[in-house]
């Protein structure tokens, strides 16, 4: 981001160790140019003859009872060729599970899709029209007449679950409480996670701190709008091109959704112009299937920005109180957090991950964490970088420098003497295997920045975080080409640089120049299946099928030189890129590109291909430190300097690592500072765009610093632990720690805006 | 073709005993209504943003020196973003191999893209443009100013065999003479095939005929000209759109032609509107990407009809002389076939696959075929349906019949007297192993066609006819999807009806419903190598992956299932889509859908792969039949009864095995009535179009009855031995045997046209 690739950079201590030739290098960005260029095809960009244009037609009302809609009208428009509303899906009731026991609600997600009786948020869908042209298509939609009645809604997750607050779903009961209550409610289920005994706990401590905080929904910002183009034919097949973290994820929601055998749906990636956890549902993709179905066209539907905040998901906000207990030398010997996260209009908010990371980081041994998933009139929520860890570190991490203020302890420090090691047992269960929390925080110590002298109306704010980081299903294939160039093809949608990560695996573990490879993405009909990208799990898992393709690629090669030399294949040893004849005493050698040249004649293609459910993720930890400047007058909070430190286990490409840290710290500052969404009187959102809704742009932030700290997995070839979401968990509380230092008052509600630092330093 | 799919038709004798439960049977089509209606993907239907059109410069001369080529005024119009010429292909030696040692010439192939000191053939390409609409485009390839120096031209194979004909290349020499010549010509090489000794051979026969006999190069007559879109990326990667028989032939074509990698060239197969052989080589498609390279942005160059006349592969044309000794009983003794073919502009005709079909059908211990490659002023000949046969088969079928006549035997009894049976050592060199070429003459002694009686005018010709059918590189993937559904995966254009027998293959081996089963074509990013669509492979080598890659995928399912049951997999059998519980005794059954439901809980996605150098096709013979009435006034002929008999092997699904005996024979009797090229007094191509250039329609043509015989080629799982090229080998014979029988002159000069056949009765 913004930094030169490092090409000649001097080798991390770790890639130096282990002798890598290719890991840990820093070659040119396979897609740089196409993508910053918008060169390269996203999803928008698939064109096909007799295309028709889908148009949305979205609810007006936060929350309303759809009484009728007439499509007549719309129909008799020339140049209209469908119209579908919720008649023209299946209905799926509450227990229908998916295939592959996919663990979402295809009820919910169907009525997300298409809003069947009721309109849940402002700009839910309620039909859609395809036509000729984008303007008939537009005509259609605002011909299609839907009777409302109009309901009262709520928005905020205290306010839903009070017992007077409109209630959304008539047949959701909590889940999570003994006995199930008997009456609806917004609270679709309670979660608990703990150890200990907290009432003892709370009772040994010599100094406890607690406090309330909001965070407000956010949305993923991801720069490409949703968009898709469906064809379908005759056969029943609907092939898809769209803009998506994960075309098996498309391809099985879409076959729930509408109804179809999932062989019956192909789905190819566009490029991807972000996603960020946003991208890991559908929500044009069905209507685009149903309508050309009904069309007998290929039909493209986009989404404009306005759609994109209106209707797709944005993460959970929600509120949170912590409150932690400590000796008077910092030990901590309690904590408790009790959060209630907006899942907008269905159940589902991460709300329970909350739960699961905010203490992680620490060896506490009494803890309790209580989590609430609560429904209200927003768009249902999606996943982003790391789902709710950042709010429930905003909570522990502020609870934490309030802490260290009061025992008048380095906050590093305090964190350092709770850090959990390997061999802690997590509060959310498992024991951590070798994690690298204690070498970010001495990293922070070390760092220059934090030395650095302030300046008036300045302060320092330091946080932690923690992300799972996760493996699954995942599958790559590498193809040695006739003249010795290898293919590497995987099924994962490259937002982080997955790409140039694959490329160097393949070419460290079959000794190749990297030049040589080639990483490729495919669809679903030409690979075995693979769990979207997301949760950092890419390079770990579709890495690690990469190593083990790429090892039965290096079989073949050793049987096709022992056929050639007539030997026996275990004479025969790979070294650096080469067979070598190990029986003839001589050294002869082969190289990949001399055996493939002649793999037509010594038994056909050489080919490996690799699935497994991949187990064995790395845990991952980051510090920050954040330098705020606040302007007394105006309110106006400027972070001055930002370091962001992380254990990666290994980074296989330095410079996408760095960018992934300096993006989610990025993400991180404009959750703490500026983000939210604004609704008017009767629910509907005002701040639809960017221009209002206000993500940090460059010119908005320093340069942010990275430290990559590399303590290595021992469940990865290369030691790769996954990246792209613990950089977004520490900024949070780092942001609201430094501005809390600055202004000299607890700012615990995001975001920081003007407005409110102003109020909070007006009411000191 | 034509006919209604029998969906309910009886099942052949051998797929009844063989206990099939899928093979053999008749599920529509899956693509069926979109290749008929056009809206399936072809070649020219692929869109990008910013996309330009290239259009080609073509030589006006059959033969000329390009002195020079001045681009400037072209590049000097608004719109127009590149020119090239051959200054812009990298110069290949004559030496120079391709990757993975493909037998072809590279040199010539990259002059017959783009010629360099000279056109060869009227139509040549010169040069190529792409600018940013049709109109300029074809603006600007006008403005490109070429001097040429026009050269004598030749056309006719024994024409350019003459010493003082015009040399197209100074440094051929013919090949296959002892010593080499030294000097240049237009015979590129000689070939000879046989065994014995054919003056003992003739020394012995009682009957001996011979005669001369000429075709003429007839194009393949595709339905969808060349087209292709290329896009090239700042990264050095160029991706491919295209109409063609096989991606990986486009692959490492114009990586070579361009100096490329392969790893950067990546060929996505449009669908297909026909090859039948003309399209396993590169017209367009290296201009493409050479043009995107220079442009910076995608380009689509599409060929008009008369483009795809002037310039793509005929297939070659010829003269032959047959004689055939035989003892009075019929008894073959001694052959002998002399050919000339032309080539087109650059070596490669089939005369020699020619001169190894020609006796092939028969047990002649006495012979020899000779064959002479020829250069002439045409384009270069490309495959075409069993290339090289037809016309050997004209030249020796013919003889049969008139060694029949003079005989005065049954024309299909002198056959069966003397066909090859199992264990026969073909005179081209192997022995054969099972085959059914004396089932086919038997089926047509039998068939009602053959008895039936014949009017004043008409007359009937029978004629036989053999073709390998090969194996070759191939490979496959199935993959289980997560509701039981199944993809195969294979990376060869559908021509003649793969997707189905891959399909069908598949769901044999794996035990479900065959609409479970989805077969989808790749790219080739996606797949691991398979060679291009021809030679009958397909349905025999790649369906043999596929049948191995479904094995890989029930050890898989065995697992799981042994897996869930606790027990070890040497318990679990496959049977009928489930897996069977051995140990309990109490016969559980696990269906592949429950087992595909809960993979992602017991190992991840269940997925085969299969590649490998398939070895063992079976030979296949077909008998064809023919009634044709001729009118004396007019010399017009007209087919009026036609009966193709073949052995198949097995016909893996009957209704595209009959489509392909039908269209083999409808092409056939066009190369044998009316199909040729008509040059005017400059070498230039006068009849490029379909109005003029006249293959038979549905309107010129009997309904084809067709005769499926079944002996299974013992190499493979379901015994096919290949289908598409044996049809188009008899009917040049057949229909030359019937017009001589009705007109009672013998036609031995191909296409029997109007004007032709009247010369010969008024000859008489």
């Amino acid at each position: 981001m913004g930094k030169e690739e490092k090409q000649f950079d001097e080798l991390s201590p770790n890639v130096q160790a282990n002798g890598y030739r290719v890991v840990g290098t820093r070659p040119v960005r396979p897609d740089g140019i196409e993508k910053v260029t918008g060169k390269a095809n996203f999803g928008a960009d698939c064109e096909l003859p007799g295309m028709l244009t889908g148009v949305v037609v979205r609810s007006p009302h936060a929350h309303a009872k759809i009484l009728s809609i007439d499509t007549t009208r719309a129909m008799k428009l020339k140049g209209v060729k469908a119209v579908v509303t919720s008649a023209d899906f299946p209905e799926i009731g509450p227990k229908q599970r998916g295939a592959g026991e996919a663990p979402v609600s295809f009820r919910d997600m169907s009525r997300n899709v298409m809003a069947r009786d009721k309109a849940l948020y402002d700009g839910h869908t309620v039909a859609a029209v395809a036509a000729t042209t984008p303007a008939i298509a537009e005509k259609a939609a605002s011909l299609i007449e839907v009777k409302y009645k109009v309901l009262p809604y709520v928005l905020d997750a205290r306010e839903a679950m009070k017992s007077k607050a409109p209630v959304l779903h008539k047949d959701v009961f909590t889940k999570g409480v003994d006995p199930r209550p008997k009456k609806a409610s917004n609270v679709t289920q309670r979660f608990e996670f703990g150890m200990g005994d907290i009432d003892a706990g709370f009772a040994e401590a010599d100094v406890i701190v607690d406090h309330d905080f909001t965070a407000q929904c956010v949305h993923q910002g991801y720069i490409e709008p949703h968009a898709c183009v469906a064809n379908t034919t005759q056969d029943g097949m609907a092939t898809v091109w769209c803009s998506t973290q994960g075309q098996f994820m498309v391809r099985n929601y879409c076959a729930t959704v509408c109804g179809m055998d999932i062989s019956k749906v192909r789905v190819l990636p566009a490029e991807i112009g972000g996603g960020f956890g946003g991208k890991t549902v559908v929500y044009l993709e069905p209507l685009a299937i149903v309508l050309s179905q009904k069309a007998g066209k290929p039909v493209k539907v986009v989404m404009n920005r306005e759609d994109v905040f209106r209707a797709t998901g944005p993460t959970s906000g929600g509120h949170a109180y912590c409150r932690i207990g400590a000796k008077k030398d910092g030990t901590l010997v309690a904590g408790e957090l009790t959060m209630e996260y907006e899942a907008g209009a269905f159940a589902g908010s991460p709300v329970h991950l909350g739960c699961m990371t905010g203490f992680a980081p620490y060896v506490i041994p009494n803890s309790k964490s209580v989590g609430f998933d609560v429904v209200v009139n927003r768009p249902k929520a999606a996943a982003y970088r790391a789902p709710g860890a950042p709010v429930a570190a905003f909570a522990v991490e502020s609870a934490l420098d309030l802490l260290a203020k009061k025992l008048n302890m380095d906050p590093i420090a305090l964190r350092e003497k709770n850090a959990a090691t390997e061999g802690t047992k997590a509060a959310y269960g498992p024991k951590f295997q070798k994690i690298g929390y204690v070498e970010t925080l001495e990293a922070a110590k070390n760092h220059p920045h934090y030395s650095a002298p302030l300046g008036p109306n300045q302060g320092r704010g330091v946080a932690s975080g923690f992300w799972f980081n996760i493996g699954g299903e995942s599958s790559a294939a590498v193809h040695v080409n006739e003249d010795g160039t290898v293919e590497v093809v995987t099924a994962n949608p490259d937002i982080g640089g997955s790409r140039a990560s694959m490329g160097i695996m393949a070419a460290e573990v079959l000794g190749i120049d990297v030049s040589r490879v080639k990483p490729l993405i495919t669809d679903t009909a030409s690979s075995a299946y693979s769990a979207l990208t997301g949760g950092s799990r890419v390079t770990f898992a579709v890495g690690q099928m990469v190593c083990v393709a790429c090892d039965k690629v290096i079989v073949q090669l050793r049987e096709r030189a022992a056929k050639i030399w007539d030997v026996e294949v275990d004479d025969v040893e790979w070294v650096a890129g080469s067979a070598v004849n190990r029986k003839s005493g001589k050294g002869e050698t082969l190289s990949l590109a001399e055996i493939a040249n002649v793999a037509g004649k010594t038994g056909g293609p050489i080919s490996g291909q690799s699935s497994s459910d991949v187990q064995g993720a790395g845990p991952g930890f980051g510090t920050h430190i954040c330098d705020v400047e606040v302007d007394p007058e105006t309110g106006r909070s400027t972070v001055i300097r930002y370091t962001a430190i992380q254990d990666v286990g290994t980074a296989i490409h330095p410079s996408y690592v760095e960018g992934q840290l300096q993006g989610g710290a990025a993400q991180g500052i404009g959750w703490a500072l500026n983000e939210e969404y604004i609704y008017d009187a009767n629910g509907c959102l005002e701040n639809g765009g960017f221009l209002d809704y206000r993500m940090p742009v460059a010119s908005d932030l320093p340069m942010i610093d990275t430290v990559v700290v590399e303590v290595p997995n021992p469940n990865h070839r290369f030691g790769v632990r996954g990246v792209g979401e613990v950089p977004i968990v520490p900024p949070l509380a780092a942001v609201a720690n430094a501005v809390s230092a600055a202004a000299d008052v607890r700012m615990a509600d995001l975001p920081i805006s003007p407005p409110r630092l102003l109020a909070a330093i007006d009411g000191k």
